[in-house]
């Protein structure tokens, strides 16, 4: 297999520990705080989480450690979109194993959750973790989407569990698969069975994030790799000096990465879709003040720019979440008379028709090809599919328009050329940063240590994350400490909440403090490619969001 | 103004000089080879370049230079579209003559050649050029489109540089852009005027590239950032194993973007535009080659894959190449009729019955939306923007056709889920690799001490890049060595002659005798982003292309 010089060398680099986990494992010691309630419905959540509600937050401190050579067999299993640093969590699970015991075992699922089901695992080597330690990517055992909810499917994920003899299973995932994850969890304690879970925050979404945890791994990379692009893009606008450029960002239900970026970046104006929805700003308003911003710039002679919009802008404007959620309703309810419209036009005019007046307005707002979009390129289920509307598209067309109304008012003489982007894929596999190598290690390693001394219903916590990797604290924090009731799909479900930005949390003032700056002149900031080697706070630096949060 | 990390760090960094530059000035010798003839030619251009055609290639070596310490006023214009590296040059070219003497002066001028024909022009001072230095973008002093190729514009030129009491005027561009320098030298000699044009090869294309000149600036940076974003999509291709990735670089005439990538990321399918026009290839078949692998690969499971796709595409089909140039035609002659036509159904309908047969076969087996773009996506003149055609995803929609009539004659039974991406201005003004850093910083020290030693009519030449910095060999190639006729818009004109991807060269070989196994198997190569500290290998390596090229 051939490699590339960065992976040969980073299979080198050594992921840092906190101080606490870089001592022997026998001195590793167990302080247990008080109990905790839930994030809310302290209620309804104790009713579900019988057994496993109301557990102490953990913390490992220098001591004693009983169970530091006990021999385990850990399963470990990769949930969803890829994130930067999957591998290296299991690097540090496979070491803190190792370190315990020659005889432990660790046992990769397959494919995602759907591995558990199936039983499909291989047993993991060293050979096979070296090759793949500080690499991006989950190709290691790969990933899936699998959701493990259901009774038979808790019965069956038991069942395998205990067929291969494992002490713990190790759950890397999102909101929604830590959520899973804990009702596993409360599966096997009340089953008896003393397997423990043990979940790991990964998300490049960054909404996986609350008091306790500071940051899901993979978003310090991703915004990284992002916020490179953004800075080329930037330099190239303000070198070329003739083009808007208009950049989608994935994350559909926050804004974090966007806001990142633009902390990063300083572009002239990036969308905060948070925002949006508590300003219940509507789709015109949004292009309005874009439309201001060009023109405002073109007073200067600056007929270029960067614009950053979030992947999930249009389900954060109420007007266009309510049009697509009549759409939904009313194509689900006409299936068949909406396929005896054969053109554009007809079903355009049929659906205008049907809207109420408001959402109607909406849709006849709205450029033709998104409104093609609208109609034809729906899901298995029928539904408008969000996450392919060009937005950046959309966004560009409504503008020239707009342009096209402020020119013949003479309020604008300016210039109009735009170019679109969509980042999304180019970032969640990267190389992990030394800080996503060095916090995934200590995740996965410190899930271990969760494990000796038999801790289910947690998820690995490391903490204190602006400071160095030497001062950083571990532990664990019950699952249902960050639960509260929410309705999804027309049912009451538990359900870790989802962090979207907080309005009122310290990189949206810091933005909202420089954004007017930003927009008039060009404040550009060019952060380049990620480093792994170099000056500290070149290749070490935690991201902005994380430094104004914990600052 | 605030600033990176990165940027900060990277003022710090010194780029390399090839020894002879290191020497001090006085001790750097001019040797010069036997005169030189031309690419093709010979007569016209001897005509045409009449005082500067056929003069020596020059060399430094060590020795003496008895006008080291001369006094000189240099301006420097950058041309052209943004290649990393460009603030290096001037910075080469400030410091090489700053260590000539302290009265030395250096003018930019303002957004491109523009800025020479209005004399738009700033002095250059320490200050400025520090706060640049290393840095990517041509953001510095800007840069533009506006060539200089008449006389009028040359009778300028001549008078603001006469003006400004130039003795060199450094031109950093593009094939095109020396041309116009190799004339404008010409010209200043017809004139009796002793200012020196010097030039410097400027473009990430990489087609401006010949015997003497082993690759232009800014081709090693953007490749490398393309790739390390490919190499990011294919790691994800290979851990989500969902999905073909389709994307479109950057490069209208020549495949060396998509080709250098191609070695440095091992994608499934990287189409090579020269290769398509030697085979005399139809779109067709390049659809059922593309087909043909995702079924191969779709048998053994992975319906996943990465496809490179060169810009510049479709101008090498010859058939697609012969409908554009119908449309273009058919529709100049008939604007007023056309323009009555409202409907797209009305337009395809009249040029379909217009075009030869072939053309119109040819346009019907198009995607209906790239049938759109081609009729009403049109520059200024009326013609097909060949450049906004978004060839990946007619590619994508081809193919998903072509695989639905496969799986009707049940040759196909995988699923084929497809992303498309396009890389172009995410790499222009990428901070410079330390290669680019280096070479450019060079390329404009060597500028200095050609225009110490009066020479006119050469690019600036820095040799031997396959080996390390130090090893490089510096002089200066007369333009009219590289030129050759060519007809450009219906007129013969001496230009320099551009580098397309050789069949028979080793890149493209190395590619062929891998390719069969890149499609089949998932032979990914992660380069990662572009470090600028670390290990030898992977900070300072230069291109697959130029390391076969000369190796």
């Amino acid at each position: 297999m051939k490699m590339s010089s960065l992976q040969k060398n980073r299979y080198e680099y050594a992921p840092k520990l906190p101080s606490v986990l870089a001592m022997p494992l026998e001195k590793i010691e167990l302080r247990s705080g008080i109990e905790t309630g839930s994030a809310g419905d302290q209620a309804a959540l104790s009713q579900i989480f019988k057994k496993t509600f109301g557990k102490p937050i953990v913390s490992f401190e220098a001591g004693n450690n009983p169970y530091a050579h006990k021999v385990l067999t850990v399963g470990v299993v990769l949930s969803g979109g890829q994130a930067p640093g999957g591998h290296n969590v299991i690097a540090g699970i496979a070491d803190a194993l190792r370190a315990g015991s020659a005889d432990s075992r660790l046992i990769g699922f397959l494919g995602g959750p759907s591995g558990i089901l199936q039983d499909n695992a291989i047993l993991l080597t060293s050979e096979i973790i070296d090759s793949y330690k500080n690499t991006g990517g989950f190709d290691m055992i790969g990933s899936g989407r699998t959701k493990i909810e259901t009774q038979d499917q808790f019965k069956s994920a038991l069942e395998v569990c205990q067929k291969r003899q494992l002490d713990a299973l190790v759950v890397i995932g999102g909101d929604d698969s830590n959520t899973n994850a804990a009702l596993l969890a409360e599966y096997f304690v009340d089953q008896n069975s003393d397997i423990c879970v043990i979940g790991v925050p990964k998300t490049i979404d960054g909404d996986l994030k609350n008091e306790m945890i500071e940051v899901s791994f993979g978003f310090d990379t991703a915004t990284k790799t992002y916020s490179e692009l953004i800075g080329n893009i930037e330099r190239d606008a303000n070198s070329a000096k003739k083009y808007w450029h208009f950049i989608k960002l994935m994350g559909r239900s926050a804004s974090h990465i966007c806001l990142e970026c633009a902390l990063q970046t300083q572009p002239n104006i990036a969308i905060i879709s948070e925002e949006v929805e508590a300003k219940k700003q509507t789709l015109g308003q949004i292009v309005h003040q874009i439309a201001d911003i060009v023109v405002g710039r073109a007073k200067n002679g600056d007929n270029f720019g960067v614009v950053l919009v979030p992947e999930g802008l249009i389900e954060f404007i109420p007007e266009v979440k309510m049009l697509i959620s009549e759409l939904n309703a009313l194509l689900a309810d006409h299936v068949e008379y909406f396929s005896t419209l054969n053109t554009f036009e007809d079903q355009a005019e049929w659906v205008n028709k049907n809207l109420t007046r408001d959402s109607s307005y909406v849709f006849s707002s709205l450029p033709n090809n998104i409104q093609r979009q609208l109609l034809m390129d729906r899901d298995p289920h029928g539904n408008v599919q969000v996450s392919r509307i060009e937005t950046e598209k959309m966004l560009i067309e409504m503008v020239d328009d707009r342009l096209a109304e402020l020119k013949t008012e003479t309020k604008y003489s300016g210039i109009f050329s735009s170019q679109n982007h969509f980042f999304g894929y180019e970032g969640r596999c990267a190389f992990p940063s030394n800080f996503d190598a060095d916090y995934c290690y200590s995740l996965g390693y410190n899930a271990v240590v969760l494990a000796q001394f038999e801790l289910t219903g947690y998820i690995s916590s490391i903490r204190n994350l602006a400071l160095p990797a030497s001062q950083w604290l571990a532990g664990g924090i019950p699952f249902t400490m960050m639960m509260n009731m929410e309705r999804r799909q027309g049912q009451e479900k538990p359900v870790i909440k989802k962090a979207l930005v907080e309005l009122d949390g310290k990189p949206f003032q810091s933005f909202i403090s420089e954004r007017e700056v930003w927009a008039r002149e060009s404040a550009y900031v060019f952060p380049g490619a990620i480093q792994y080697y170099g000056p500290d706070e070149v290749c070490n630096a935690p991201s902005k969001t994380l430094s104004l949060e914990h600052s």
